[in-house]
């Protein structure tokens, strides 16, 4: 299993997600795909939620939706098959109707990879909409 | 283009679709991984209900959905990366609420795959439903 | 995080891996896509590996390689987006050149699929090959 | 197939694929995960590859590998499922050892995306390496 439990670092928005690579993940080059990386984005984001008490199916199933409308991802080494990954997700910016996270992705301090990626607030039927108070800090 | 391809063999409930197998698809052994088979049979009857003139993002947009109960897949011949290959879809029973389909999947003739599922109908709550008459033969 | 330890039930040669349903795992109606049901299965026989003191890159690395040549599904109950969920594997037969495998996925203690497979061993260049002692039973 | 339907605009370095989002492709919400843009841009390098007369398999036959090493993605409105898209790919500059290309994705006219990607040339133990000259235009 990939293992243990999500920590917290001291800032409180960013969170610590150890993470296995799977076999599926990795190519004929032997390296993890990068088409994988947006996915363990994603669940670096989910699991920064679950640390503010939150899940983000609580959010769908409220009607709160969130959308990627950019990302950009920088690659520096290559992770193999059945590496033990950590990823630091960190909330950097939040807006009226988007968030902004950064992703450094390590192994045992190693800097394989980092990125930025911008998320937007959309109703069911896909509009642009403010984020809800519960997910949004003290004014 | 899974569609622009597709040829109805003599068989009207069958159906022949080109594939090239995609560089992410290939694992570290350099042939197609194994779980992307079953994506590659969903595809071959979506291409098998176009051919009868109709698609299914119309059966969901109308409420009708159809689930996989049973799978099972004989792995004979691996497949590489960027092979053109030919999967061969045939319905070969429905009943009031299922469907069994049968694939074979071919490389310049020679059976890489040889595969059997059963779908059923189900609503938008997911219990089961009986196939609508537009999907099933005259009685 | 798909969580805490894999845990080895009483019989020595299965296993319990936790895992949680991704986001890009469930499709359009909400549940946990079928093809990515045997990606799971590989996790689960890495697990077994790992329990008994290897692991599969270490058998890659020395040259001995497994393939999927048969699997066989019967999903029961559809899984849900963050869902955590158990998968039981158990290694049921091995022969000289060949592992049978059953698994077994639940939720809560609701069975929610339960498969089988056959994987055989090949060398580098795909041909079969005996499974290497370390990895068999005492005779 | 992705192959048969790619056409080659005006700019020799450019090249249109046509695709159709497969339903495996889509999420919860119904539209194409951003997780497999990257996996469609990487099919449309292949065809622009191909439409110079080269595959990429022929490349990493021959030891020549390309890894991705900076990617950015502009979202600006939804794939759907069974959509039929249109992906155009250039080749913006090459350097000694690197490749950027250009992404936009369009569905019947209208922009859903657009990326940029630098890939590097790197040998079978992933060092950088010179791209051949059969791959560099005359100097």
């Amino acid at each position: 299993m990939a293992a243990s439990e999500s920590s917290a670092p001291t800032d409180p928005l960013a969170v610590d997600m150890p993470l296995r690579v799977r076999y599926v993940e990795c190519d004929r080059m032997g390296v993890a795909h990068h088409s994988h990386y947006p996915v363990w984005f994603e669940m670096g984001r989910t699991e920064l939620l679950r640390s503010l008490g939150m899940t983000y199916r609580q959010c769908e199933d409220a009607g709160i939706f969130f959308v990627v409308t950019y990302l950009e991802i920088r690659f520096r080494a290559p992770a193999h098959y059945d590496d033990e990954l950590l990823l630091r997700t960190t909330q950097r910016r939040m807006t009226r109707v988007r968030i902004d996270h950064d992703y450094r992705l390590t192994r045992e301090g190693i800097v394989l990879c980092e990125a930025h990626s911008t998320i937007g607030c959309v109703d069911r039927s896909g509009r642009v909409s403010p984020i809800p108070s519960p997910l949004r800090p003290a004014d």
